[in-house]
């Protein structure tokens, strides 16, 4: 079987948390794997090196940026395969160029175009170990790039593509994903299986586990994906392609996200082209915009809200102040939360968001504003309500069972 | 002009040595020159690393050691870059790869075969300053390869050579090079100019400043070297191509070399082959022998001597007494010195030595055994009398004045 692992910078933080690494490398290669093995900088290293370029501009070159921050995973992946070495086994480290991964131009968040597997396959058909400097390539002229926070996990779900490997496990100080975020809800449950959609759903309870990005590359090259601990040996969480199974459990989480704030037009005019007007200004601006909803008006207007994050509520208020026509008000709250369910049962079976409905009002929690997708229903509600939301749909839809 | 400078690993110590290297390249930009700037890594970055990779094993594989190691200056290369940006001046960080550095295969101690200086002067041409992080260069196969310590000295004056450079300026915390040491001889004085050969006899007084290869290097591509501090603005020492003006100065400096155990071997057989089979079984044992010294011998027989470093004295000492045959006995001391008398007038002048001699005489100190070159004159003393002897021959030579 040929696994990809990929280590984050919590698990290699140190020499001996890299010892431990070792270790896991170790036992699955005597359990008969090939292994190619992605690893982060170690944890900190990152945010000391983008420390020390803020320390002569906020607007440090990109190119620059990239050469900096590349060097974090060098010495992670040069320090595993030394490791290794030191225990007798045959290792090689490999640069993202030396990997064979090509990337586009834009520097800091490069997208990866290609992957040449040839070095890999050939160090692995000699029975090496492979360790691949996360979170880089190189573009064209050859210059290093790097894929943006996170980017070691797309790396490794590329890698695993590219090498048509078996399974991708990305290894973290987490040994899963959960139905909720446990400090929120203590009941709350691993889950062993979910599937891609649920998972980019879910992003936030994933957020130090997985990225979205990479979420969303797994399911393009459908690399068998699992989430797990690298101080466990539990087995972790595998995310997939959704299958039929799947849809029996009509709930796989809920989660809770307190940086939102809301934004409502009032007595916005039913024509044409308001909408659009509205967010290619907030666009211009760089405000990021997270739910929209619009419904049907009555007498030619309608209510307009949206959400924003927190940090971007100042922005978008005194960007809104400035938009003076067809609109007859607005209001702004930031003490909002959107409390979401997500899951796959959802689209086969009704009656999930009613349940919802019901309980929060059973709880006198009343929903500023609604939004559904296939697999997710989300809540805008009061904040002060959002962690006993979260623990009356966990109970609701049984997911501490 | 176009002038290299390099600065070391206490030059860019921290953010604000990287600000005050900033500073000084932006003043050398303002008045006129065109600048390529070699950096090292941040001091205690590259043991740091070697700390990592020795938890693991003391003998970490090479070529992973320069994936290790060569991250160093690729941070400091970045963020020099990052600064002159943010100054306003047009800089570009490249890596050895970048700057066309190419090697021989030998990881960690590669030497330099070519240097393809087109992306250097197509950006010199584009009127920035090119950073290039040093000790390092890629081998054919495109590996990142290192230079072994001092390396980025190394990679100035190659870049100075290959970009035929008017002059390169290596930075340091010392200020130059002084007559003998200052914490022995308060009298000694900063050399304005020395010649090549005179600074490769001196090394262990320039050790801190110049690494010996970069200075037969800058020799050898007749590159005019300037050794600087970086925390001031004095002029430097010029080291250069020996003149006529120079040999008029018969000593250029004292030095006194404490690192050193004496082994004499008493009654050698006078015959062919005996010496060589004593240095080559010390060769194979890799200890490194610095004096040699035999005299014409009297009744078929002759003293043998040499010199080791203290940390390989003893391995000496055991190794000579499985020599048993064609020697009559041996002896050791390790409390010996070496001060050695360096300069280009002695080739032309006379009585040099004859000074040397009589002038440690008249203070008493024994001279145990004396070796000479062109343009040096070695003896071995107790080593009691080590700082004695300095002070006595820097009087003696007028280097004072």
């Amino acid at each position: 079987m040929l696994v990809v692992h990929k280590y984050g910078g919590t698990s290699v933080g140190d020499v001996e948390r890299i010892e431990n690494v070792t270790n896991r490398v170790a036992k699955a290669r005597e359990a008969g794997d090939d292994i190619v093995v992605v690893v982060s900088a170690m944890s900190g290293e990152t945010n000391k090196l983008i420390g020390f370029a803020e320390h002569f501009t906020k607007e440090p070159a990109k190119k620059e940026m990239d050469m900096l921050l590349s060097s974090g995973e060098r010495v992670t992946a040069a320090l595993l395969s030394i490791a290794l070495q030191a225990r007798g086994y045959d290792a090689i480290a490999m640069t993202g160029r030396g990997a064979g991964i090509v990337t586009t131009d834009s520097h800091t968040y490069a997208r990866i175009e290609s992957i040449d597997p040839r070095a890999m396959h050939a160090a692995i058909k000699a029975g090496k170990i492979v360790i691949v400097a996360g979170f880089q390539g190189v573009n064209k002229d050859g210059s290093v790039t790097t894929l943006g926070r996170g980017g070691s996990d797309l790396s490794a779900v590329a890698l695993a593509g590219a090498l048509k490997a078996d399974q991708c496990e990305i290894y973290s100080d987490v040994d899963g994903i959960y139905t909720t975020d446990p400090r929120i809800e203590p009941n709350a449950k691993k889950l062993d299986t979910i599937s891609y959609d649920e998972m980019l759903e879910l992003s936030s309870l994933g957020a130090k586990v997985l990225q979205s990005r990479s979420v969303e590359l797994a399911k393009k090259l459908n690399v068998k994906l699992y989430a797990k601990s690298s101080f466990s040996d539990n087995v972790g969480t595998l995310i997939t392609e959704e299958s039929e199974n799947m849809e029996e459990v009509l709930v796989s989480g809920v989660v809770l996200d307190k940086n939102q704030a809301r934004v409502t037009l009032r007595g916005v005019s039913d024509r044409p082209g308001i909408a659009a007007e509205i967010f290619t200004m907030l666009a211009e601006a760089n405000i990021h915009v997270d739910m929209i909803i619009q419904n049907m008006g009555t007498d030619g207007s309608t209510n307009l809200g949206f959400t924003v994050p927190h940090s971007e509520h100042e922005n978008a208020k005194k960007l809104m102040a400035s938009f003076d026509h067809d609109i007859e008000g607005m209001d702004f709250d930031e003490h909002v939360c959107k409390v979401s369910v997500v899951g796959v049962g959802m689209k086969s079976h009704s009656g999930v968001a009613a349940t919802a409905f019901t309980v929060l009002a059973n709880s006198n929690i009343n929903i500023q504003m609604i939004s559904t997708s296939e697999i997710k229903i989300s809540m805008v509600i009061d904040e002060k309500y959002g962690e006993l939301a979260i623990r009356t749909l966990h109970e609701a839809y049984e997911l501490d069972k």
